[in-house]
């Protein structure tokens, strides 16, 4: 076994050993990136319509069937062609003439340098409405009430392994979100604090005095407050879960077809708040008057190393006698059994030196550093949608225990600050970040919007374009170089730019 | 089951309802206060006096039999009486005269309002030497070569259930760490990486050539770098466990004598860092310049829900069917089956609503707020020492599983800045933090240093006793009141003020 995983991470190395880009899995076959021609639901809608109910021709459907970008670039099939050279990898944005992206968000995208078939990265940006269900609390209905909810969304998917997992979530994660909201929706636009419980028949007499939905005072001394926001992260984090049930189901139904996995990074925008949900290694900032604020963090075999040892520890079997949870700082060669070796388990944050024993010679449940580091030798990302299949290499051993499809989301009060044109939410995916530091996008964000007016609508795509440009570079000498000589991202690339106080259409 | 929890929040909250300070189980027996009289290992050593290697007299032992405080406090029968007086509750700190704690630490402390029979916090400060064993790493040793390291050492334990564990943590813990450090003292005096790998057998000629200790290149693409930093954090880390291990050992052999647990707050200063370990709901904090940075967080049952309730869902066993991992905003009542309420699992931050089933009846395994949240309705603390016999209240259900004896530490180089005599470190039980503000801590410090001469020793004893007298209060009408009218803190008090820059002999 152990020369197995040693093959198997030999290959990922050498694999990565010339570009920064990190291959998510040891199996990147393109035959699987193939997108789902026949999804029970409807195909993405048009950008900027609200309802987002009715689908694309037939014709689409056929034509993404070998190849998918998003809707909203509007690519002709020469267009698509052109967005699949890995040699000339040209920048892709939506059209300049035509309906523009909710907000004016800018977006551009640009393939990868060979590391797989097609671009797989996907995106979303809608505008969704939300129709509430039936009263859910029982309260009779005013005329004029309950008239449903708009959220905006953009989503980013880089995908792995294959492009189905990031071109499913790309056209179905929103109406999981909307499905998930439509019970809240009456809840999210009453301010009183949200009810605890709901009766579970509505409409009938006694389920309109909201006195009984309490009940009567617990032992408890008191009952949580619940506020309208961890409602909605709430709604959120459980679309995501549905979501990856989802694929485990179309998985099952249709094989290879929805092959892979993905990263999400996504952003709702309800009544006054920005939710940012991240389950990956993309990554939100917000530049704000020049200031930058996190607004995500990445999910890897090193930030969750504990999260991940922890489930080795308590559940040894999904270790399959293969791998220990154990970290140490090298692989343990045999013939330093009975030595010392540092150590790390699921409690420490420091090292210390433990004596070597047989079961340490397995194969280190995390290891590696940086981009480089792996999940049982196999995957480099501890959080997105899909990878149900997803195999230690040449083995049975499933990695998804190991995995969580639970975003963590950070809230963004709109409303308690002024924002200017120039304030803008970066979204991108590690092809962007993994040569781009947040200074630099920041110092890009101040370059690039202070050379066109205030009231452009077209220099959030410039911006997203000189992002994705600088972090791909130009051809030189051995691959695509920055200004620095230093290899530029040879990964797909993505970028949204949603401007917080520009032009946009959400006054 | 239900009713037998229900009575044991019930009287918890009744317990703890006049008055702030939190019964962290409601098993208060003062039965169990009794200290180790005959630990294996000696009983804490003077203040200021390296080594710490020989004993109090077995008279002091004796004495202490019924009620200890610390050694350094130096009290005298008459004062252990007015010490242990609830009634007039006279702040306690070293005499003025004789030896002052190093680096001129200031100490103070008060006993409860009457909680528990004796004051269940405890205190240590010493100066530890660490001779180094072998040359762990085969080198042959230079004459004057690893001279041993010292360490400077301050503990503050939090009791609860029985003074037992803390007056044990308060004698031991320091040796713990003295012992892991034994190892590292020829590595931490090395400033070349530490080697990865030590050899079985030292002093053998193959051993002194380090090139093997690496061994061969592995599959992997690197080795990671670990730093003295880390080594010291590992060894503090690991030192906390044994500690803990030790706990559970006495208690089999000794049964009620280490009844209890408690919280540890342990700072230890070697090599020009300051390493701050927390494990429970005490706080430290740098009050640098007015500015404060905090050197720790509280583990409690609200800030680690996630990791208990992850525990008890993979480990359903642990809640014994008595108990539920899901969280919910307050308790649910049985004729609300088939209804919605509101709740949390384990991978959720936000909330959202769920039909109530039979099996949500049960009693969850975190609940409340604040100072009341609890797991398993008992102990309103996630992480301490001791605790290994608790269980559910009339149930043979025991708690320790969900408790985690790991602190987490943080690190603060003290030579990256220029202190001033006014830049402090403060460490305080909760009884200090319920009722005081990180804030109101910093503009006591500046009140009080103002007011001495940056060179007189004695302000940081002036300002450990107005900490504690502020937060105590005086006794008025019903109970003891700050100046705002405010119940003042009706626990155990204990604060330690280290000053960073001060007259300390740390030079």
């Amino acid at each position: 076994m152990l020369n197995r995983v040693r093959s198997a991470v030999a290959h990922l190395v050498s694999s990565g050993g010339s570009s920064p880009p990190r291959p998510k899995s040891p199996d990147l076959t393109n035959a699987t990136s193939a997108p789902l021609a026949a999804a029970p639901e409807t195909p993405k809608s048009p950008p900027a319509r609200p309802g987002s109910g009715s689908g694309a021709s037939a014709k689409t459907v056929e034509a993404r069937a070998s190849f998918s970008r998003p809707t909203f670039l509007q690519l002709s099939p020469g267009g698509l062609r052109r967005a699949d050279d890995h040699a000339g990898r040209a920048v892709q944005s939506p059209p300049d003439r035509g309906r523009r992206l909710p907000w004016s968000t800018g977006y551009a995208e640009v393939i990868n340098a060979g590391k797989s078939r097609h671009n797989e990265d996907q995106a979303c940006c809608e505008v969704v409405y939300v129709e509430g269900r039936r009263s859910v609390t029982g309260a009779p209905r005013e005329p004029n009430q309950d008239q449903g909810l708009c959220f905006y969304y953009w989503g980013l998917f880089d995908g792995h392994a294959g492009g189905g997992a990031a071109e499913m979530a790309s056209r179905l994660l929103h109406r999981h979100i909307r499905e998930q909201l439509k019970d809240l929706v009456e809840i999210l636009q009453d301010p009183s604090p949200p009810p605890l419980c709901l009766p579970c028949t509505s409409g009938t007499p006694d389920s309109s005095d909201s006195s009984h939905l309490i009940g009567p005072q617990s032992c408890w001394s008191s009952q949580k407050e619940v506020t309208h926001e961890s409602l909605v992260v709430g709604a959120i984090e459980n679309a995501f879960q549905l979501m990856d049930e989802q694929m485990a189901r179309e998985r099952e139904r249709r094989g290879h077809q929805v092959e892979g996995g993905c990263c999400a990074l996504v952003v709702v925008y309800l009544l006054g708040k920005v939710y940012v949900a991240n389950a990956g290694d993309s990554r939100a900032i917000i530049v704000r008057n020049g200031e930058i604020i996190p607004m995500s963090r990445e999910f890897t075999p090193e930030t969750e190393r504990q999260r991940l040892q922890l489930l080795g520890f308590l559940k040894p079997e999904l270790l399959g006698g293969e791998f220990t949870h154990l970290e140490f700082p090298r692989r343990v060669q045999p013939k330093e059994l009975g030595q010392k070796m540092l150590y790390r388990d699921q409690n420490m944050t420091g090292w210390a030196y433990k004596k070597i024993e047989l079961e340490d010679l397995r194969f280190p449940l995390v290891c590696g550093e940086g981009k480089k580091a792996r999940v049982m030798a196999t995957i480099g990302v501890t959080r997105g949608l899909g990878d149900h299949n997803l195999k230690v290499c040449s083995s049975t051993l499933p990695i998804k225990p190991f995995l969580s499809c639970f975003p963590e989301v950070r809230v963004y009060d709109l409303t308690q600050y002024e924002h200017c044109p120039d304030d803008v939410l970066v979204l991108g995916t590690d092809g962007l970040w993994d040569v781009t530091s947040d200074c630099e996008v920041a110092a890009t964000v101040d370059r690039v919007l202070s050379a066109y007016e205030p009231n452009d609508p077209s220099r959030y795509t410039a911006l997203a374009q000189a992002l994705v440009l600088g972090a791909r570079g130009t051809p030189r000498d051995r691959g695509w170089r920055l200004p620095n000589n230093k290899l530029g991202s040879g990964d797909d690339i993505s970028v949204f730019v949603i401007p917080l106080g520009g032009p946009g259409s959400y006054s």
